[in-house]
Protein backbone atom coordinates (compact mmCIF):
# COMPACT_ATOMS: atom_id res chain seq x y z
CA UNK A 1 0.00 0.00 0.00
CA UNK A 2 1.35 3.45 -0.55
CA UNK A 3 -0.29 6.50 1.21
CA UNK A 4 -0.36 10.38 0.72
CA UNK A 5 1.99 11.91 2.74
CA UNK A 6 0.25 15.79 3.04
CA UNK A 7 2.10 18.69 4.50
CA UNK A 8 -0.50 20.67 6.35
CA UNK A 9 -0.48 23.98 7.76
CA UNK A 10 -1.48 24.14 11.53
CA UNK A 11 -2.37 28.03 11.72
CA UNK A 12 -0.82 30.45 14.09
CA UNK A 13 -2.06 28.30 17.17
CA UNK A 14 -6.05 29.27 17.65
CA UNK A 15 -7.98 25.20 16.51
CA UNK A 16 -10.23 27.78 14.61
CA UNK A 17 -7.69 29.25 12.48
CA UNK A 18 -6.68 26.10 10.42
CA UNK A 19 -8.08 25.42 7.19
CA UNK A 20 -11.25 23.92 6.60
CA UNK A 21 -9.01 21.21 4.24
CA UNK A 22 -6.44 20.76 7.35
CA UNK A 23 -9.24 19.77 9.27
CA UNK A 24 -10.53 17.82 7.12
CA UNK A 25 -7.66 15.85 6.79
CA UNK A 26 -6.52 15.71 10.41
CA UNK A 27 -10.07 14.08 10.85
CA UNK A 28 -9.05 11.41 8.03
CA UNK A 29 -5.28 10.67 9.32
CA UNK A 30 -3.66 7.68 9.93
CA UNK A 31 -0.71 8.89 11.50
CA UNK A 32 0.08 12.44 12.11
CA UNK A 33 3.71 13.73 13.03
CA UNK A 34 3.41 17.07 14.39
CA UNK A 35 5.88 20.17 15.45
CA UNK A 36 6.21 20.01 19.55
CA UNK A 37 5.06 23.31 19.46
CA UNK A 38 0.89 22.39 17.73
CA UNK A 39 -1.24 23.13 20.98
CA UNK A 40 -3.19 19.92 21.61
CA UNK A 41 -6.74 21.56 20.63
CA UNK A 42 -5.97 20.82 17.04
CA UNK A 43 -4.21 17.61 17.83
CA UNK A 44 -7.63 16.23 19.35
CA UNK A 45 -8.83 16.67 15.54
CA UNK A 46 -6.45 13.74 14.59
CA UNK A 47 -9.02 12.01 16.24
CA UNK A 48 -8.04 8.15 15.06
CA UNK A 49 -4.09 8.76 14.33
CA UNK A 50 -1.46 7.61 15.97
CA UNK A 51 0.46 11.42 16.71
CA UNK A 52 4.07 11.23 17.19
CA UNK A 53 5.92 14.51 17.96
CA UNK A 54 8.99 15.25 15.45
CA UNK A 55 9.14 19.14 16.13
CA UNK A 56 10.97 22.41 16.59
CA UNK A 57 11.16 23.82 19.80
CA UNK A 58 11.45 27.86 19.28
CA UNK A 59 13.20 26.69 16.16
CA UNK A 60 15.60 24.58 17.51
CA UNK A 61 15.53 20.94 16.34
CA UNK A 62 14.38 18.08 18.51
CA UNK A 63 14.52 15.51 16.12
CA UNK A 64 17.06 15.48 12.90
CA UNK A 65 15.68 16.53 9.56
CA UNK A 66 16.73 12.99 8.30
CA UNK A 67 15.56 10.78 10.51
CA UNK A 68 11.87 13.00 9.85
CA UNK A 69 12.18 12.26 6.39
CA UNK A 70 12.66 8.71 6.77
CA UNK A 71 9.71 8.52 9.17
CA UNK A 72 7.14 10.28 6.70
CA UNK A 73 8.33 8.08 4.09
CA UNK A 74 8.42 4.77 5.99
CA UNK A 75 4.46 6.11 6.88
CA UNK A 76 3.47 5.96 3.72
CA UNK A 77 4.67 2.59 2.48
CA UNK A 78 2.11 1.59 5.44
CA UNK A 79 -0.79 4.06 5.66
CA UNK A 80 -3.05 5.67 2.84
CA UNK A 81 -3.25 8.97 4.99
CA UNK A 82 0.01 10.62 6.64
CA UNK A 83 -0.04 14.25 8.04
CA UNK A 84 3.07 15.86 8.48
CA UNK A 85 1.65 19.29 10.93
CA UNK A 86 3.45 21.96 10.86
CA UNK A 87 3.16 25.50 12.28
CA UNK A 88 1.89 28.02 10.11
CA UNK A 89 2.07 27.68 7.01
CA UNK A 90 4.37 24.70 5.54
CA UNK A 91 5.95 26.62 2.80
CA UNK A 92 7.45 29.80 4.99
CA UNK A 93 10.44 28.62 7.31
CA UNK A 94 8.81 25.44 7.58
CA UNK A 95 11.50 23.74 5.85
CA UNK A 96 9.23 21.89 3.56
CA UNK A 97 11.60 21.45 0.89
CA UNK A 98 13.61 19.12 2.55
CA UNK A 99 10.69 16.90 3.06
CA UNK A 100 9.37 17.48 -0.48
CA UNK A 101 12.57 17.04 -2.24
CA UNK A 102 13.26 13.65 -0.24
CA UNK A 103 9.46 12.15 -0.50
CA UNK A 104 9.69 12.43 -4.54
CA UNK A 105 12.93 11.33 -5.21
CA UNK A 106 11.17 7.93 -3.48
CA UNK A 107 8.32 8.32 -5.23
CA UNK A 108 6.11 9.17 -2.30
CA UNK A 109 2.78 10.94 -3.33
CA UNK A 110 2.70 14.37 -1.23
CA UNK A 111 0.01 17.46 -1.32
CA UNK A 112 0.54 20.63 0.22
CA UNK A 113 -2.39 22.23 2.58
CA UNK A 114 -1.21 26.24 3.01
CA UNK A 115 -2.17 27.58 6.29
CA UNK A 116 -2.03 31.14 8.40
CA UNK A 117 0.99 32.12 8.84
CA UNK A 118 1.58 33.56 12.23
CA UNK A 119 2.29 37.20 10.99
CA UNK A 120 -0.95 37.54 9.45
CA UNK A 121 -2.15 36.22 12.66
CA UNK A 122 -0.20 39.12 14.49
CA UNK A 123 -1.58 42.10 12.52
CA UNK A 124 -5.34 40.62 12.67
CA UNK A 125 -4.62 40.34 16.46
CA UNK A 126 -3.35 43.93 16.94
CA UNK A 127 -4.94 45.43 13.82
CA UNK A 128 -2.52 46.82 12.44
CA UNK A 129 -2.02 46.08 8.97
CA UNK A 130 1.37 45.03 7.41
CA UNK A 131 1.03 46.90 4.36
CA UNK A 132 -0.90 50.66 4.06
CA UNK A 133 -1.50 52.55 0.75
CA UNK A 134 1.40 55.53 0.64
CA UNK A 135 3.18 53.56 3.68
CA UNK A 136 4.22 50.37 3.33
CA UNK A 137 3.66 48.58 0.14
CA UNK A 138 6.40 45.91 0.64
CA UNK A 139 6.55 43.50 3.61
CA UNK A 140 9.26 40.99 3.88
CA UNK A 141 9.27 37.88 6.23
CA UNK A 142 12.40 37.00 7.03
CA UNK A 143 14.46 34.26 9.59
CA UNK A 144 17.53 36.57 10.62
CA UNK A 145 20.03 33.18 10.64
CA UNK A 146 23.42 32.52 9.45
CA UNK A 147 23.63 29.64 6.90
CA UNK A 148 26.39 27.35 5.71
CA UNK A 149 27.85 29.19 2.36
CA UNK A 150 25.80 32.54 2.90
CA UNK A 151 27.42 35.67 3.08
CA UNK A 152 27.55 37.19 6.95
CA UNK A 153 24.31 38.69 7.89
CA UNK A 154 22.81 38.59 4.11
CA UNK A 155 19.59 38.87 5.52
CA UNK A 156 20.21 42.36 7.08
CA UNK A 157 19.70 43.32 3.35
CA UNK A 158 16.05 42.38 3.18
CA UNK A 159 15.00 43.90 6.06
CA UNK A 160 16.64 47.14 5.38
CA UNK A 161 14.64 47.63 2.06
CA UNK A 162 11.32 46.78 3.24
CA UNK A 163 9.15 49.14 5.04
CA UNK A 164 7.69 46.05 7.13
CA UNK A 165 9.94 43.26 8.19
CA UNK A 166 8.83 40.65 9.90
CA UNK A 167 11.64 38.45 11.86
CA UNK A 168 10.60 34.74 12.46
CA UNK A 169 12.99 32.60 14.81
CA UNK A 170 15.02 35.44 15.74
CA UNK A 171 13.60 35.99 19.58
CA UNK A 172 16.26 34.43 21.39
CA UNK A 173 18.89 36.61 19.71
CA UNK A 174 16.90 39.75 19.94
CA UNK A 175 19.72 41.86 21.08
CA UNK A 176 22.28 40.69 18.19
CA UNK A 177 19.51 41.18 15.54
CA UNK A 178 18.75 45.17 17.10
CA UNK A 179 22.49 45.59 17.34
CA UNK A 180 23.30 44.38 13.57
CA UNK A 181 20.06 46.25 12.07
CA UNK A 182 21.34 49.76 13.49
CA UNK A 183 24.71 49.17 12.94
CA UNK A 184 23.79 48.66 9.16
CA UNK A 185 21.65 51.74 9.07
CA UNK A 186 18.13 51.20 10.52
CA UNK A 187 17.50 54.21 12.65
CA UNK A 188 17.51 53.07 16.74
CA UNK A 189 14.04 54.63 17.01
CA UNK A 190 11.97 52.42 14.25
CA UNK A 191 9.00 51.34 15.99
CA UNK A 192 8.81 47.61 16.35
CA UNK A 193 6.22 45.49 17.73
CA UNK A 194 7.04 42.02 19.03
CA UNK A 195 4.13 39.34 19.13
CA UNK A 196 4.26 35.85 21.31
CA UNK A 197 1.38 33.09 21.23
CA UNK A 198 -0.24 34.39 18.33
CA UNK A 199 -4.05 33.76 18.30
CA UNK A 200 -4.61 31.49 21.84
CA UNK A 201 -5.56 33.02 25.08
CA UNK A 202 -2.24 33.87 26.64
CA UNK A 203 -1.16 36.07 23.20
CA UNK A 204 0.86 39.03 24.54
CA UNK A 205 2.16 42.36 22.29
CA UNK A 206 4.65 44.93 22.99
CA UNK A 207 5.43 47.88 21.22
CA UNK A 208 8.92 49.98 21.38
CA UNK A 209 11.91 51.07 19.07
CA UNK A 210 13.98 48.87 17.75
CA UNK A 211 16.84 49.97 20.23
CA UNK A 212 14.24 48.11 22.83
CA UNK A 213 13.57 45.53 20.98
CA UNK A 214 15.44 42.57 23.30
CA UNK A 215 13.39 44.40 26.14
CA UNK A 216 10.26 44.36 24.26
CA UNK A 217 10.69 39.88 23.63
CA UNK A 218 11.32 39.78 27.16
CA UNK A 219 8.04 41.64 28.10
CA UNK A 220 5.71 39.08 26.14
CA UNK A 221 7.72 36.01 27.83
CA UNK A 222 10.55 35.09 25.50
CA UNK A 223 11.12 33.73 22.67
CA UNK A 224 9.64 31.87 20.78
CA UNK A 225 7.94 35.34 19.33
CA UNK A 226 7.80 37.17 16.56
CA UNK A 227 9.28 40.42 15.54
CA UNK A 228 7.96 43.18 13.48
CA UNK A 229 9.74 46.35 12.42
CA UNK A 230 8.45 49.08 10.64
CA UNK A 231 7.21 52.91 10.21
CA UNK A 232 3.19 51.29 10.67
CA UNK A 233 3.81 50.09 14.15
CA UNK A 234 4.89 53.61 15.34
CA UNK A 235 1.10 55.11 14.86
CA UNK A 236 -2.60 54.03 14.80
CA UNK A 237 -2.15 51.98 18.32
CA UNK A 238 -4.79 53.68 19.26
CA UNK A 239 -7.05 50.96 19.67
CA UNK A 240 -6.16 47.55 19.58
CA UNK A 241 -8.29 45.06 18.11
CA UNK A 242 -9.46 42.15 20.12
CA UNK A 243 -9.32 38.82 18.44
CA UNK A 244 -12.18 36.50 18.78
CA UNK A 245 -11.37 33.54 20.91
CA UNK A 246 -13.19 30.39 20.36
CA UNK A 247 -13.20 26.57 20.32
CA UNK A 248 -14.47 24.40 17.72
CA UNK A 249 -17.88 23.29 17.39
CA UNK B 1 -28.06 48.26 18.16
CA UNK B 2 -24.42 48.28 17.41
CA UNK B 3 -23.10 45.20 15.57
CA UNK B 4 -19.40 43.80 14.84
CA UNK B 5 -17.96 44.46 11.44
CA UNK B 6 -15.35 41.23 11.14
CA UNK B 7 -12.84 41.90 8.37
CA UNK B 8 -12.68 38.36 7.01
CA UNK B 9 -9.82 36.71 4.90
CA UNK B 10 -11.66 34.87 1.92
CA UNK B 11 -8.10 32.68 0.87
CA UNK B 12 -7.09 32.41 -2.06
CA UNK B 13 -10.04 30.81 -3.54
CA UNK B 14 -11.12 27.74 -2.77
CA UNK B 15 -13.67 27.13 -0.26
CA UNK B 16 -12.37 24.68 1.89
CA UNK B 17 -9.21 26.83 2.31
CA UNK B 18 -10.98 29.20 4.58
CA UNK B 19 -10.74 28.87 8.02
CA UNK B 20 -13.01 27.21 10.17
CA UNK B 21 -13.48 30.86 11.89
CA UNK B 22 -13.95 32.56 8.60
CA UNK B 23 -16.72 29.71 7.72
CA UNK B 24 -18.29 29.99 11.20
CA UNK B 25 -19.06 34.03 10.93
CA UNK B 26 -19.97 33.64 7.15
CA UNK B 27 -23.10 31.46 8.42
CA UNK B 28 -23.89 33.81 11.34
CA UNK B 29 -23.55 36.72 9.01
CA UNK B 30 -26.67 39.06 8.63
CA UNK B 31 -25.15 40.92 5.67
CA UNK B 32 -21.61 40.24 3.89
CA UNK B 33 -19.44 43.10 1.81
CA UNK B 34 -17.38 41.32 -0.26
CA UNK B 35 -14.35 41.64 -3.23
CA UNK B 36 -16.28 41.23 -6.66
CA UNK B 37 -13.63 38.04 -6.67
CA UNK B 38 -14.66 36.25 -3.75
CA UNK B 39 -15.94 32.87 -5.43
CA UNK B 40 -19.81 31.94 -5.49
CA UNK B 41 -18.66 28.77 -3.55
CA UNK B 42 -17.56 30.57 -0.71
CA UNK B 43 -20.61 33.42 -0.60
CA UNK B 44 -23.06 30.31 -0.41
CA UNK B 45 -21.71 29.61 2.93
CA UNK B 46 -23.55 32.78 4.21
CA UNK B 47 -26.82 31.61 3.74
CA UNK B 48 -29.06 34.27 5.21
CA UNK B 49 -26.78 37.06 4.56
CA UNK B 50 -27.63 40.23 2.13
CA UNK B 51 -25.00 40.00 0.12
CA UNK B 52 -23.54 43.15 -1.63
CA UNK B 53 -20.23 43.16 -4.11
CA UNK B 54 -18.13 46.08 -3.26
CA UNK B 55 -15.55 44.83 -4.40
CA UNK B 56 -12.09 45.00 -6.18
CA UNK B 57 -11.78 43.55 -9.78
CA UNK B 58 -8.06 42.65 -10.70
CA UNK B 59 -6.52 45.30 -8.18
CA UNK B 60 -9.15 48.10 -9.70
CA UNK B 61 -11.91 49.48 -7.35
CA UNK B 62 -15.17 49.57 -8.87
CA UNK B 63 -16.40 51.01 -5.35
CA UNK B 64 -15.13 54.15 -4.14
CA UNK B 65 -13.49 53.10 -0.32
CA UNK B 66 -14.83 55.89 1.14
CA UNK B 67 -18.69 54.64 0.11
CA UNK B 68 -17.64 50.84 1.32
CA UNK B 69 -16.18 52.74 4.64
CA UNK B 70 -19.51 54.20 4.79
CA UNK B 71 -21.59 51.07 4.06
CA UNK B 72 -19.77 48.94 6.45
CA UNK B 73 -20.88 51.46 9.56
CA UNK B 74 -24.03 51.75 8.54
CA UNK B 75 -24.77 47.93 8.25
CA UNK B 76 -23.40 47.67 12.15
CA UNK B 77 -26.02 50.53 13.26
CA UNK B 78 -28.94 47.91 12.07
CA UNK B 79 -27.18 44.51 12.35
CA UNK B 80 -25.71 42.37 14.85
CA UNK B 81 -22.82 40.47 12.34
CA UNK B 82 -21.47 42.34 9.48
CA UNK B 83 -18.75 40.47 7.37
CA UNK B 84 -16.38 42.52 5.27
CA UNK B 85 -14.66 39.71 3.48
CA UNK B 86 -11.95 39.86 1.54
CA UNK B 87 -9.79 37.37 -1.07
CA UNK B 88 -6.73 36.44 0.46
CA UNK B 89 -5.98 38.22 4.11
CA UNK B 90 -7.29 41.52 4.62
CA UNK B 91 -3.84 42.78 5.94
CA UNK B 92 -1.35 42.10 3.13
CA UNK B 93 -2.99 44.44 0.42
CA UNK B 94 -6.68 44.14 1.86
CA UNK B 95 -6.90 48.17 1.83
CA UNK B 96 -7.85 46.94 5.85
CA UNK B 97 -6.12 49.90 7.39
CA UNK B 98 -8.57 52.35 5.84
CA UNK B 99 -11.69 50.68 6.67
CA UNK B 100 -10.31 50.12 10.40
CA UNK B 101 -9.80 53.26 11.17
CA UNK B 102 -12.75 54.95 9.80
CA UNK B 103 -14.49 52.51 11.89
CA UNK B 104 -12.67 52.67 14.91
CA UNK B 105 -12.56 56.57 14.70
CA UNK B 106 -16.83 55.99 15.00
CA UNK B 107 -16.68 53.65 17.83
CA UNK B 108 -17.62 50.63 15.82
CA UNK B 109 -16.12 47.47 17.11
CA UNK B 110 -13.84 45.68 14.62
CA UNK B 111 -12.22 42.24 14.42
CA UNK B 112 -9.70 40.66 11.84
CA UNK B 113 -10.06 36.89 11.00
CA UNK B 114 -6.76 36.42 9.20
CA UNK B 115 -6.40 34.18 5.89
CA UNK B 116 -4.62 32.20 3.78
CA UNK B 117 -2.87 34.35 1.43
CA UNK B 118 -2.58 33.79 -2.42
CA UNK B 119 1.13 33.29 -1.98
CA UNK B 120 1.10 30.47 0.22
CA UNK B 121 -1.37 29.08 -1.48
CA UNK B 122 0.56 29.21 -5.38
CA UNK B 123 3.71 27.64 -2.96
CA UNK B 124 1.91 24.61 -2.03
CA UNK B 125 0.13 24.21 -5.60
CA UNK B 126 3.12 24.37 -7.72
CA UNK B 127 5.08 22.78 -4.53
CA UNK B 128 7.85 24.94 -4.34
CA UNK B 129 8.29 26.62 -0.63
CA UNK B 130 9.54 30.51 -0.28
CA UNK B 131 11.60 29.63 1.54
CA UNK B 132 14.89 27.11 1.71
CA UNK B 133 17.70 26.75 3.95
CA UNK B 134 21.06 28.01 2.51
CA UNK B 135 19.25 29.71 -0.57
CA UNK B 136 16.16 31.80 0.61
CA UNK B 137 15.86 32.78 3.57
CA UNK B 138 13.88 36.10 2.87
CA UNK B 139 10.80 36.30 1.00
CA UNK B 140 9.06 39.89 0.38
CA UNK B 141 5.64 40.59 -0.77
CA UNK B 142 5.15 43.92 -2.52
CA UNK B 143 2.81 45.47 -4.88
CA UNK B 144 4.47 47.46 -7.63
CA UNK B 145 2.52 50.66 -7.42
CA UNK B 146 3.26 53.91 -7.72
CA UNK B 147 1.86 55.54 -4.39
CA UNK B 148 1.23 59.95 -4.07
CA UNK B 149 4.39 60.97 -2.16
CA UNK B 150 5.86 58.06 -3.00
CA UNK B 151 9.74 58.02 -4.37
CA UNK B 152 9.31 56.06 -7.65
CA UNK B 153 10.20 53.01 -8.13
CA UNK B 154 9.94 52.60 -4.16
CA UNK B 155 8.97 49.25 -4.55
CA UNK B 156 11.68 48.09 -6.70
CA UNK B 157 14.49 47.82 -3.58
CA UNK B 158 12.59 45.59 -1.72
CA UNK B 159 12.16 42.84 -4.95
CA UNK B 160 16.14 43.83 -5.52
CA UNK B 161 17.16 42.95 -1.53
CA UNK B 162 14.67 39.69 -0.83
CA UNK B 163 15.75 36.22 -2.10
CA UNK B 164 12.21 35.28 -3.23
CA UNK B 165 9.25 38.33 -4.04
CA UNK B 166 5.95 37.66 -4.83
CA UNK B 167 4.29 40.64 -6.50
CA UNK B 168 0.87 41.22 -5.71
CA UNK B 169 -1.60 43.02 -8.58
CA UNK B 170 1.24 43.68 -11.30
CA UNK B 171 0.49 41.54 -14.05
CA UNK B 172 -1.57 44.25 -15.84
CA UNK B 173 1.84 45.83 -16.08
CA UNK B 174 4.24 42.86 -16.42
CA UNK B 175 6.22 44.61 -18.85
CA UNK B 176 7.22 47.52 -17.44
CA UNK B 177 7.60 45.53 -14.14
CA UNK B 178 10.17 43.25 -15.65
CA UNK B 179 11.61 45.90 -17.56
CA UNK B 180 11.93 48.19 -14.47
CA UNK B 181 13.95 45.49 -12.20
CA UNK B 182 16.01 44.65 -15.18
CA UNK B 183 17.30 48.53 -15.51
CA UNK B 184 17.82 48.65 -11.89
CA UNK B 185 19.99 45.31 -11.88
CA UNK B 186 17.91 41.94 -11.08
CA UNK B 187 19.03 39.39 -14.02
CA UNK B 188 16.73 38.95 -16.84
CA UNK B 189 17.61 35.53 -16.72
CA UNK B 190 15.99 35.04 -12.77
CA UNK B 191 13.31 32.07 -12.84
CA UNK B 192 10.18 33.48 -12.34
CA UNK B 193 6.48 31.57 -11.87
CA UNK B 194 3.08 33.48 -12.60
CA UNK B 195 -0.07 31.63 -10.92
CA UNK B 196 -3.38 32.39 -11.79
CA UNK B 197 -6.65 31.43 -10.38
CA UNK B 198 -4.63 29.83 -7.39
CA UNK B 199 -6.24 27.02 -5.71
CA UNK B 200 -9.19 27.24 -8.29
CA UNK B 201 -10.14 23.84 -10.81
CA UNK B 202 -9.08 26.37 -13.48
CA UNK B 203 -5.55 27.38 -11.97
CA UNK B 204 -2.47 27.56 -14.30
CA UNK B 205 0.98 28.10 -13.47
CA UNK B 206 3.94 29.02 -15.96
CA UNK B 207 7.64 28.83 -15.61
CA UNK B 208 10.09 31.20 -17.15
CA UNK B 209 12.78 34.01 -16.87
CA UNK B 210 12.69 37.26 -15.37
CA UNK B 211 12.83 38.99 -19.42
CA UNK B 212 9.74 36.57 -20.18
CA UNK B 213 6.99 37.46 -17.61
CA UNK B 214 5.09 39.65 -19.75
CA UNK B 215 4.53 36.33 -21.52
CA UNK B 216 4.10 34.50 -19.10
CA UNK B 217 1.19 36.19 -17.59
CA UNK B 218 -0.65 35.95 -21.18
CA UNK B 219 0.36 31.52 -20.71
CA UNK B 220 -1.24 31.50 -17.71
CA UNK B 221 -4.52 34.26 -19.39
CA UNK B 222 -3.94 37.49 -18.15
CA UNK B 223 -4.38 39.32 -14.83
CA UNK B 224 -4.93 38.60 -12.24
CA UNK B 225 -1.65 36.41 -11.64
CA UNK B 226 0.67 36.23 -9.38
CA UNK B 227 4.74 36.67 -10.25
CA UNK B 228 6.80 35.45 -8.25
CA UNK B 229 10.58 35.67 -8.64
CA UNK B 230 13.68 34.01 -6.91
CA UNK B 231 16.61 31.57 -7.54
CA UNK B 232 14.25 28.85 -6.01
CA UNK B 233 11.93 28.71 -8.96
CA UNK B 234 14.64 27.70 -11.23
CA UNK B 235 15.01 23.99 -10.04
CA UNK B 236 12.67 21.34 -8.21
CA UNK B 237 9.97 21.89 -10.74
CA UNK B 238 11.08 18.20 -11.36
CA UNK B 239 7.01 17.25 -9.76
CA UNK B 240 4.66 19.67 -9.69
CA UNK B 241 2.41 18.52 -6.13
CA UNK B 242 -1.17 18.70 -7.31
CA UNK B 243 -3.60 20.09 -4.80
CA UNK B 244 -6.38 18.33 -3.90
CA UNK B 245 -9.82 20.24 -4.80
CA UNK B 246 -12.46 19.69 -2.72
CA UNK B 247 -15.83 20.92 -1.98
CA UNK B 248 -16.89 21.45 1.57
CA UNK B 249 -18.76 19.15 3.45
Amino acid sequence: MTGTVYLVGAGPGAADLLTLRAARLLGEADIVFHDALVPAAILVLAARAEKVAVGKRSGRHSTAQRFINKQLADAAGKYAVVVRLKGGDPMLFGRAHEELSYLRARGVRVEVVPGVTAALAAAAEMGVSLTRRGAARSVTFVTPRQGAGEAPNHWLRAVLAADTAVLYMGAGDAAAISAALIAAGKPAHTPVAVAASVSLLEARTAYGTLAEMAQLVGRVGGAPALMLIGEIYGRALDKAVQPERCAIG
